[in-house]
């Protein structure tokens, strides 16, 4: 049986059922809160990212699907070698990718600005003109080459951009080592951060490379809030020693009222919305379909995940 | 001698000062009010848009170049023979399709509601991914397949949308005819206009055409305001009978602050800034001194324009 943690509509649960055959699928909105832990332990395939807690006690689980791509939650399970994990690897690239792209040309073209202007009516006109740049040109840096990055680098190649691409791993990466990183940092306009969250990657964006950057840069993090001293971050934008930032995560999120970010200058926060769009649910759903075809014939799952590397 | 009207910086002057050699350049802005017309009148060259009413009296002008694209104020001049007039064809156009993509992914991936999110500090996150959309797999349709709508389709390009490209006289344009024209209307996601004023282009897109465009339709317009029927339209956004619209230019500019544009839901107005940048200025002038040179050595212009036709 299956069971299944997220919230979907009775048409994506008609799809789900259908496409599963004689496996039972359980819902967990449609079971009692105190029985729904012990449905989940008779399962043997589970969709969607239950508590950690719950993972380390299954003992019938044979494979889990991820709802997401990060699973920092879950690493170092004392039974992780007992079952199967696969995220959504790729899935959110394209929509993360654009979200990416709507980040920089509404701080270059002054869009999120248009949205204040017209909320209050006022018109600016030629006077803003000046103030807006131009992507074509710019020199670009986007930290991680994975998925997200390379769905990046190809909408970026029509803007003729001048762009670098940071990996440790990838062998197609522009560059590869801390040296050649800090290196490129102060010369780039834009830098995106498109970084899984793994033991290398926390921290990476400290304050001295914050510093670094160019007064006017704008900083782009869509991958793990983790990855940049957050306090430095906020800290130079208060001073408006660095261009803007655009951040689709966090470290808080949701980003309490009170929290300085709110309250920073040139700062576009799109609330971990980068990977969302209308067919996501029916998309995470044909993902899981395609899995479970795949481990009902016997074969090898698409994006299973090493929990102790991280990616 | 040259006659400048635009206001520009003093390094700017300088480098016009400098490139124009022998020639002498006065400058409207240090020229007191009462004397500008006669300066004017006197001089063989002119650089920026000077009143409809003075270019009729001139005698001694050989050359005007414009600081626009569009010279719809010029039409039918009863001396449009004795001098050449040139524009800025084609130097508005990467700002311009860069502001297109801004406008577009501001409102598919939803950044102009994150400003004013924030400017209220509302955290809604998870909750506005299913409102979000993507712009690949989009039907997008450009109504101008001059230098804009050819930008537009290149950054376009890597987004992978399907693309048709409406163009009366361009020979590569997708579709030519106002009834392969009508018969698009009504399949596309996104509308992009980009015409120049003319007697075929004014009111094309009439309350009919837009009433036929999807519910969910995103309207464009980079191009003359003199386009769109504005009373139709705003009808169809307060009654959401449309997507929602990107307006760089309108019929009235400034807009008035009664206007009920700025109170149209799903509506960015950006205010006649796309051609803007930076560096605007000092590409203007690069584009004047270029074609000083030619106009030094007896060679033809770039971008010479014919005041009946209007293109």
């Amino acid at each position: 049986m299956i069971y299944c943690a997220p919230n979907f509509d009775q048409s994506e649960k008609k799809l789900l059922v259908e496409s599963a055959g004689s496996i039972r699928v359980f819902f967990e909105d449609e079971i009692p809160d105190n029985k729904q832990f012990e449905t989940f332990l008779s399962a043997t395939i589970c969709f969607g990212n239950v508590s950690r807690d719950w993972l380390e006690q299954t003992e019938n689980l044979k494979w889990i699907q991820l709802e997401s791509v990060g699973f920092g939650e879950y690493q170092n399970l004392k039974n992780a070698e007992s079952f199967i994990m696969t995220n959504l690897k790729g899935f959110f690239s394209v929509p993360v990718a654009e979200t990416t792209l709507a980040g920089i040309l509404a701080f270059y073209r002054g869009t999120d600005g248009f949205a204040i202007h017209k909320h209050r009516k006022t018109w600016h006109g030629a006077a803003l003109r000046p103030g807006l740049r131009l992507l074509q040109g710019a020199r670009v840096l986007i930290l991680g080459g994975g998925h997200i990055g390379r769905q990046i680098k190809k909408l970026l190649s029509a803007f003729d951009v001048q762009l670098t691409i940071y990996d440790r791993y990838q062998p197609d990466a522009d560059i590869s080592s801390i040296s050649d990183l800090d290196g490129v940092i102060p010369e780039v306009n834009i830098l995106i951060c498109c970084l899984p969250e793994t033991k290398e990657t926390k921290g990476l964006l400290d304050r001295s490379r914050l510093n670094k950057l160019k007064t006017d840069a704008l900083l782009v993090n869509v991958g793990r809030g983790s990855a940049i001293d957050e306090k430095a971050l906020i800290q130079l934008l208060m001073e408006q020693k660095i261009g803007g930032c655009v951040l689709d995560v966090t470290q808080q999120e949701p980003i309490p009222y009170d929290h300085p970010l709110w309250m920073c200058p040139n700062t576009l926060l799109t609330q971990h919305t980068g990977g969302g769009w209308i067919n996501e649910n029916s998309g995470k759903i044909n993902f899981f379909l395609e899995n479970l075809k795949r481990f009902n014939q016997g074969n090898e799952l698409i994006s299973i995940v090493d929990t102790e590397k991280g990616y």
